[in-house]
């Protein structure tokens, strides 16, 4: 491990998260809430921690993949840890754990929130609360990339270990060309969402507050019945755009703007990933029909709405879905796996690795049939190497024994099994609400502390997909 | 595929099940019920049928893993029709669906039941109910096998595709006599049960019931309260004794009549197995302890029973654990999922593959520490080819697959999602009840008739451990 460039990495990160918080600075002093103050105590204490930090001078300044996977690691606790202080210090929310919990689950982009009235706080914390959405989902790594004059090679592997999906490539041959052009889109798409909102009838802060929530696939509303609040069916439809959108891979885009539209219609993740909104949309709201809804236009409203913002893992609700039959209900749950696709700003599994689960149980059945031909598994016209194969087969296990363990620990609370199962689920898949007490209309306050802390942590090996956080625990991980 | 010897290898099969049918004829003619009549006609009915295709007199003699998948998957189909046959004639089960529900849950030792009232039925269907049990829990092709008097080397296929594990080995170069041998210690052991249960207090009929379901790890009871209803700790000591022993693998006990003592310890399977269950005991005694139970001794009574009748697929029940806090129900569950060892009568994902996958995903965190090295996995200080982990990984992500299409079907029937997806885990391990309206007190007898075809089939499939089930939906799997 090189200790110095780790320590200087998190220096720079904390500079910038105490750059990130301006914005919200400037929304508290002009609507004029008592919180101005805890941004800038906040601000200042990040800062200074940062600038101690990124004054280490390195012996060598090579970064391995494994000081990569350090700095996104301890990166992200921190950042959770100071990007909380404004809650705690404005008494918005007074409890460090509490605080902690509401932090992560906006920088992952999950959106579950302990809060039980989230329309008693002023404007700046809520604009803060939102804002970690919009930072989260494209990275807060891959921002420093793109703000640093000069990346070096070495820092691919930051962005390796902070980017979702299992083959995160470069656009462009320099690593901080490809974090601006990431941010570039994103910022477009940005724009756009909160021009159409603003136009669809928000006024600009509800705007920007749910465009944070969508395009990073958060969720955090400032409202109490989320985005049902507006019952606005123009809000409804700009926000399921965008939400599928994001939950795209950013690289298609790219590809869109060179021109490459064939490139896009190709790609097979993409393909199941549509495919399961399609069909899910289609099953939901055969279902729901007729006994939740009256009209089968109002089943396919709500249905799609749902299921878009339920597998892009944004986790906005128009409806109380916890109320919908069981059958719908599973189909949800299912999605919170699935997530979006690699290299989006969504959570879950992710498409890609899907497809490939996919291959590997065709190619099984087909050696069962013939023992002795040779089969390579294909992606976009590709062989994937076996070890690829192996290390996502790994990733999945690790996703279901994280989930199994985090189950064991919350079950201890004693509530129920939907509760309990469905709230380890939307926090591990970075989705927001789940069932039963999780559900929509529901919020995670009634946790204990050990609980909160749990999910807090399985929010971000959620978004960090797994590795970072678990290789903390392998004591041969910090060695020389 | 070689059609001429499936077809015999079938009529053997069906041949060998009519004369396993004819220890209930006479339990039925002794007994006085007026069920002799049903077994008669259903023993003449699956004997010619049986005859008729063993006549086929095939070109090649040859059998390939395909064909022996083959014999496998329909030969489970067929001996679950005929075996349901006893219940629909005697107007013991009228319809054919509950029928086949209940003869494939008895046959793949899952128990679980759609019957209301099970103390209302008469002794010879009772004791074909509960036999079932026996002869699925070593196999029935594997008895097959054990009784013909010349096996040919080919049937090795057969036997590998009906016995649990990812590599069921010969115990003895000649495959007629590694069936006799596994035959001879299942009987052994059968015997010994019966007389420990006579002695511990059971009438001669109850302990030929019980020990059908311990030794198969079924769990049929011929009592509404299960093995709750004697209330006799003696009785639960043999039961949770020998189930655990049958969820142990078979080639140990081969070993252990050999000598070979010290191989037994060593077995990595093994100690997973025992340590899980180890585990599951204590944390379950601690948790019930106070809430559920008064006294330390009786939490540990009834959470030692519970759990290795659960872990070992068997499913007998002295209270309702339905009532348990949710941490140990969610225990429960997750043993419902790992299930006994390979080579063993038990069901479930089973304990071997666990061990490969937490190898697989050390392996993994290695990698990244030290991505130039190369690690092998290794089990019993021997290396598992990446083509078997590769296997073991396939089978996994096909059992949730499996695992995740029952809950959408079964789920249209509208049931909570606790009773869905508990039944669904507990017919797929071959486990018996789940919670909810499925938990121990409960049975299946609500469900609709495609969620209970959809049952019975993930009982077989689970029991044969996928492949050969699913491959008859592969066309390329039926070509000459």
């Amino acid at each position: 491990m090189n200790y110095g460039m780790v320590l200087k990495s998190l220096g720079i990160l904390l500079i910038c998260e105490a750059a990130v918080m301006i914005p919200s600075l400037l929304v508290a002093v002009i609507c004029g809430g008592n919180d101005a103050k805890a941004f800038a105590i906040t601000i200042t204490i990040t800062f200074v921690v940062g600038l101690v930090a990124a004054m280490v001078k390195p012996k060598r300044k090579n970064i391995y993949a494994r000081d990569g996977f350090a700095i996104v690691a301890i990166g992200w606790l921190l950042i959770s840890f100071f990007g909380s202080l404004p809650f705690v210090l404005s008494e918005a929310i007074p409890s460090i754990v509490d605080a902690f919990f509401e932090t992560s689950s906006g920088l992952t982009t999950t959106g579950s929130s302990i809060l039980n009235d989230v329309e008693s706080l002023s404007e700046g914390i809520i604009f803060w609360r939102s804002f970690t959405h919009w930072i989260g989902g494209m990275g807060v790594l891959v921002m420093t990339l793109a703000i640093l004059p000069s990346a070096k090679p070495g820092m691919f592997q930051i962005m390796k270990a902070e980017s979702p999906g299992p083959n995160p490539g470069k656009l462009v041959p320099k690593l901080g060309q490809t974090a601006k052009i990431l941010y570039g889109i994103y910022i477009i798409i940005t724009i756009i969402e909160v021009i159409l909102l603003k136009i669809a009838g928000m006024s600009l802060y509800d705007s920007l507050i749910h465009t944070f929530g969508s395009v990073g696939t958060g969720g955090f509303s400032n409202k109490g019945l989320s985005v049902g609040s507006y019952n606005n069916i123009y809000i409804e439809v700009i926000i399921t755009f965008f939400t599928l959108a994001c939950g795209v891979n950013f690289s298609l885009y790219y590809q869109a703007l060179k021109g490459n539209i064939k490139e896009i219609f190709k790609d097979e993740e993409l393909r199941l990933y549509l495919g399961v909104v399609f069909a899910a949309i289609i099953l939901i709201t055969i279902n729901i029909h007729g006994s939740t809804f009256r009209g089968i236009g109002e089943s396919l409203r709500y249905s799609s709405f749902q299921v878009v913002t339920i597998i892009t893992t944004t986790g906005y609700a128009t409806t109380d879905f916890n109320l919908w039959p069981t059958f719908s209900k599973m189909i949800l749950v299912s999605l919170m796996f699935v997530g979006g696709c690699a290299g989006s700003t969504a959570g879950g599994i992710k498409n890609v690795r899907i497809v490939l689960l996919f291959k590997v149980i065709k190619r099984e059945l087909l050696k069962i049939i013939h023992p002795k031909a040779v089969y390579t598994v294909k992606v976009g016209g590709k062989a994937v190497e076996e070890e690829s194969l192996m290390s996502i087969a790994s990733f999945f296990f690790i996703y279901l024994i994280i989930f199994i363990t985090n189950i064991f620990i919350v079950s201890l609370d004693g509530f129920d099994i939907v509760t309990t199962t469905s709230a380890v689920a939307a926090t591990l898949g970075n989705v927001g609400p789940g069932l039963g007490m999780v559900g929509p209309m529901g919020n995670f306050s009634e946790f204990s502390s050990l609980s909160k802390i749990v999910m807090s942590l399985g929010m971000i090996i959620g978004r960090l997909e797994i590795y970072p956080i678990l290789l903390l625990g392998v004591p041969s991980f910090w060695k020389k």
